[in-house]
C-alpha cells in the first residue's frame, strides 16, 4: 500500500460524509447544517440550535416549544446516579466522574443498546438532560452543598446555572452561557466526535460512543485547552508579571501557548469573535476587566509574533471565569455543550452505517521476524 | 478539497505509523512485533505476548518472570469498584459494567491522569489485570455467587478461569484459554484500537481510551459477533434445522451471516485456523461434537456460495461454549484479551503524539443558509 501521501494524525482525510457541520477553515467560516455560526450566536439558542443538530432544519414555534419540554422533561436521573456521584472521592476529576455516571446512565436507559433511528433521539434528549445535571450534581455534592431540584420552567442553559449555583442566574449571565452553549455544539469531526463515531461505526449504542467522546474530549489537546489558558492567566496575574514578557518566555522554552492555533482554521476561528466579545461584556458588568485586557494583550503579541489565531478556548477561559464557574469545569462544561453535537453525529452514522477502520503504516521489526526460544534469549 | 478517491469508513487508509501489528491481509498474515501469529499461538502464552506488544521484543527468563508476578500483583482492586459492580441491576449488559467500572477505575489509580511513558506502563498492568477481574467478579455478583480471590500462583488465563467459576481450571482448559487470550491481543487498527488511539492523541489519559474502547468493542460489527454467531448456531440447534439450509435461507433474506468476512483479510483469517482446531479439540474431549460439525457445515457452504472465509469470531464462538463461559461474556472475554493490544497502542499513541482529526465531506445545505426569523418557518 502506498503510503507517501497521507500524512499523519489523519489531516485534512476526509473519514466519512456528513451533512451537519460545514467548516471553512481559511475563510473561517462555521456553520450547522448550513447556517452560519454568527447567525445563529446572534438570534438562536441552545434549544433551536440543538433541534437544527437533531433534525436538519430549524423548527417552528410549536416544534420548538415541543421539543423545549421534551428535554426539560427528560431532566429526571436515575436515583442510582447519584449514589454513584456520592461514592466517588470528592477529589475526582469532574471529567472522569462525568465520564463514569454516563457510561452508567446506559444501564438504567428505557431504551436498552436500540440503535434504532428512534430510540436515539430518545436517548439523546436524555443524554443532553443528563449530562449537564451530572456535572451540576457532582460539583454540589464535592462542595457538600445540597443538591438542587430541576426547575422545568428554565431553558437547559439558565437551569444549568441554577442547579450549579442554587441561585437563578441574572438574565445576562443566562443568555451569555446559552451563547456559549451554542457556540461549542457542533464542530465537525473534532477528536471527540470523530472518537464517537469510530464507536457508534461498530453499531455500539450510543451511552458507548458519548462515553468515548467524554474520554477524549478530556485531552489537554481538545477539550482541555480552556483550563489550560485560565491556568496561564492566573499564574501571570499571581506573579503579577507582564503578560507579553511571560509569553515571549514562554515561545522561548518552546512551550505550547494554550487558547491559539487550530488544526482546521487558518484564520480567526468564529467562535472566538463571539467569546471576545463575550469575555469583554462580563468584565464590563462585572467591572473586572483584568482577564480580558490580559487576554487582548497575548492575542496581539501572539498575532504578531506567530501569526496565530486565538481559538475557542482562549476567550472561553475568561469568560467562565468571570461567569464564576470553577476552572475543573471548563472541560464537563464544553461537554455539556458538545453532546449535543455528538449525538447528531451519532444519530447520522447510525441511519447510514459503515465501519470506520484505517491502517496503519507498519514500522515495526521485519516480518516474519523468528520466535527465539527463551532460552536462547540475550 | 478533493475527495472524489477516499472510501468512506477509511478503508485502506492509512491514520498513522505503528510499529506493533503486521497484517498481510492478501496472504492472510498476523504478526505481533513481527513474530508470526501462528509462532507465538504454538509456543507462547498471554503473558509472554503482552510483554512483547508493551515492549516490542520477547523477554529473557527473568523479565518474563519478573513480568508475570507484576501482572499478578496487580491483582487488587479498589473496594469501590466491588461496591458500584454490587450496585449494578443483575440484568446489566456486561460490556456496560465492564466500560462502567474501567472508568471509574481511573478514580483510584495511584498514577491519576498522569501520561509519561512509565505511568502508562504502570496503568497498563493494572488494567490489563483488572479488566478480567472486573469481568469474573461481575459474573459471580450476578449469579449470587461469591467473589473468589485471585489466586497469585496462577497464569492470567487460568487466575480468570478460577475467578469466574470458582474451580480450578484443567491444564487443558487454562491453556487452551491462554491461546485465545493471546490470539485475540492485538490486531492493528480494528476499530477499538483506533477508538483508544483516537481518545489518548489528545493527550486524555489511558483509562479514558481504553474505556472509549470497550465502548467500540460492544459494536456487532466488531466484539459482538462471536454472540451473534452462538446464537445462530443455538436457533439453528434449537429448531433442529439443516445448518446449510438455515445459512441459504438467511442468505435469501439478504442476512448478513455472523462470523464471516473482514474489513482487512482477503483470505483466512490466521487465528480461525487456530481457533478452528480449538473448537475441534474442546469438542473431542467433551465428547460434543455438535457445534463443530455445525460450524465446519456451515464454512464450507458459506465459502462455496459466497467465497467469504470464517473470521476470528464464526470458531471462537464454539470454543468458548465448549469452555463453559456464557454468550454475554463472549465480548467482554476479547476486551480481556485485547486490553493488552489496546495499552499497548496507547502507550505508542502518546510516545510520539499527534492529534487524530480528519475531516467530512460535507454534503448538506448549501452555505450560506438563510437564519428563517421563528415566525416566518413552515
Amino acid at each position: 500500500m502506498s503510503t507517501t501521501a497521507i500524512p499523519r494524525g489523519l489531516e485534512g482525510i476526509i473519514a466519512t460524509d456528513s451533512s451537519i457541520c460545514w467548516i471553512d477553515g481559511d475563510a473561517g467560516v462555521l456553520a450547522y447544517r448550513g447556517i452560519d455560526i454568527h447567525e445563529l450566536a446572534e438570534h438562536s439558542t441552545f434549544e433551536e440550535t440543538t433541534f437544527l443538530l437533531w433534525f436538519g432544519r430549524l423548527p417552528n414555534r410549536s416544534e420548538l416549544a415541543s421539543f423545549s419540554r421534551s428535554l426539560a422533561e427528560a431532566r429526571t436521573i436515575s436515583p442510582r446516579i447519584i449514589d454513584l456521584l456520592r461514592m466517588y472521592p470528592t477529589t475526582a476529576a469532574p471529567m472522569d466522574a462525568l465520564r463514569t455516571a454516563v457510561s452508567m446512565l446506559s444501564l438504567y436507559d428505557p431504551d436498552g443498546d436500540a440503535v434504532s433511528h428512534e430510540a436515539n433521539v430518545r436517548k439523546a434528549f436524555r443524554l443532553t438532560a443528563q449530562v449537564a445535571m451530572i456535572v451540576a450534581i457532582f460539583n454540589r455534592i464535592r462542595k457538600g452543598k445540597p443538591i438542587v431540584e430541576a426547575d422545568p420552567s428554565l431553558s437547559h442553559a439558565a437551569n444549568f446555572l441554577w442547579m450549579l449555583n442554587g441561585e437563578k442566574p441574572s438574565e445576562t449571565a443566562a443568555r451569555t452561557f446559552d451563547i456559549a452553549l451554542l457556540l461549542h455544539a457542533d464542530h465537525e469531526f473534532n477528536a471527540s466526535t470523530f472518537a464517537a463515531r469510530v464507536i457508534a461505526a461498530t453499531l455500539a449504542d450510543i451511552h458507548a460512543a458519548v462515553t468515548g467522546a467524554i474520554g477524549a474530549l478530556k485531552g489537554p489537546l481538545h477539550g482541555g485547552a480552556n483550563e489550560a489558558t485560565i491556568k496561564m492567566l492566573q499564574a501571570i496575574d499571581k506573579a503579577g508579571a507582564d503578560p507579553v514578557e511571560y509569553i515571549r518566555q514562554m515561545i522561548a522554552e518552546k512551550k505550547k501557548v494554550p487558547g491559539y492555533g487550530h488544526r482546521v482554521y487558518r484564520t480567526e476561528d468564529p467562535r472566538a469573535t463571539h467569546l471576545r466579545r463575550m469575555s469583554e461584556a462580563l468584565g464590563e458588568s462585572a467591572g473586572n476587566m483584568k482577564w480580558y485586557d490580559m487576554s487582548r494583550k497575548i492575542e496581539s503579541f501572539i498575532k504578531k509574533e506567530k501569526n496565530l489565531n486565538a481559538n475557542v478556548d482562549f476567550y472561553s477561559a475568561s469568560s467562565y471565569t468571570l461567569l464564576g464557574i470553577e476552572t475543573d469545569l471548563f472541560t464537563p462544561i464544553f461537554a455539556v455543550s458538545r453532546v449535543a453535537g455528538w449525538t447528531a453525529h451519532i444519530i447520522e452514522q447510525h441511519d447510514s452505517n459503515r465501519l470506520i477502520r484505517p491502517r496503519a503504516e507498519y514500522t515495526g521489526p521485519a516480518y516474519p521476524s523468528p520466535y527465539v526460544p527463551i532460552g536462547e534469549r540475550a
